[in-house]
């Protein structure tokens, strides 16, 4: 396994750990490459908006936990500048969505990934871009 | 009261009973007129992403409710066809947040709504466009 | 050749006749399939920002002419109702440019596509998302 | 005047002479305060588009220019990273249109504006946010 791969993996046991709100809602972190995740939620009847379809919230909150491991997937402290949604079919009120976050690219300041949902039949759901700012920390502890 | 404010009250009552999400998370409508509403959330422990910080997602999941409530408040069914949202300060933890939503032009088809999130001292946290396709269908029934 | 294919040969060359902006920067369009095209521009010397970059309007006027041919390729008008553009990389100030355009989905209302602007390096310029509504009308004449 | 109201008055003297793509399509800067800018442009018939319409790029740039003179206004250099736009009706192929930008947020190392276009009735036109990365370079010479 190369040191970057490593570096990943402990990001995601740290982002699955830490982030509470996507623990909350049932997120898991499925893959975490440099520069790449994947990650799935099961949608549950809390999260229905007010005319009964899936709630637009929960699904960008996927695709920005996805966004935020892949951002962070280097080591580097990386925070969202912006991210733009377009809703593209309403999935089934009980769907399994599952989002995949791709790097664009990766400047030294400011890095653009691009994140797609599908439900289980593969049907498009949303697709997004997500515009994050680089910190000069590591947010990673060293390994002992 | 005119016909307009009397059916964006029965919107809100729809709403804030209906949108199973929003309170889930606590989100209250406050306000609601044709074209405009207000919103609040006091963020908890498990609104936090995995850097500490407020979620992104539960900053999105306040301005989509208030966008959601502006853009039925005509009582014209309307969904959301994207958004988009500028991440300007971080809160703190503990915050309580407040979102105004404002029509900026509503077509026959599509309507435009800014959305800004402040916190509790006026400081901006957040502002978002919602883009609403409009249907043809009422979601209220007519009142007895 | 197919039906489809037919009518998007017509709709090129209307585009390519019709759009005044694009002839006046000269842009090309270089393909143009149902759902999908490919354009480009060589850019001159009056097409500089204030700070002697390329300028970011002509990168989008490339970008909206690509997405306004594929938008409009199955011979249905088609018009903007709103682009996002992420800047990656500025080009040299001689660079000729290159869009592709791809349908992300297409709707009985509202389609999407996704526009990437590279150099000719292959190197990622810009990268876009274009939502456009689907009138009624049919804008090309019937073929003779 | 203050200092940095002179300041901007030289930003606005140099973004005036040396855009070479306004300057191209007769955009003028009417106003230039810190975080503040206002310019209009007359449309002309090379800036139709295939069905007739102004160019969306060309709304565009108008409103980019406006963008890029608010945030170099305080003599720190800043690029673009994103804009998105959004169209809200079809301007009269020869209208004149202005374009206000303000500042949102102006922070260390991005900066929010919002741009608004409305044709000479005072009808909106499009409404965008522009996203500045500002760099550490001043790019106005000191006054002798």
């Amino acid at each position: 396994m190369t040191d970057a791969q490593a570096r990943a993996e402990r990001v995601a046991r740290f982002m699955s750990e830490r982030d509470q709100f996507a623990r909350h809602l049932g997120i898991e972190l499925l893959a975490l490459r440099p520069g790449y995740s994947r990650a799935q939620l099961a949608l549950r009847p809390h999260m229905l908006n007010g005319l009964g379809m899936p709630h637009g919230a929960v699904i960008f909150a996927l695709a920005d936990f996805a966004f935020a491991a892949a951002g962070n997937s280097h080591g580097q402290t990386a925070v969202a500048l912006s991210m733009d949604v377009h809703f593209l079919t309403s999935p089934a009120p009980d769907a399994c969505l599952a989002c995949e976050a791709i790097e664009v690219r990766c400047g030294r300041r400011t890095a653009l990934y691009r994140m797609t949902v599908t439900d289980a039949a593969g049907q498009p759901v949303a697709e997004l871009h997500g515009l994050a700012y680089r910190k000069d920390e590591q947010f990673l502890e060293e390994p002992e």
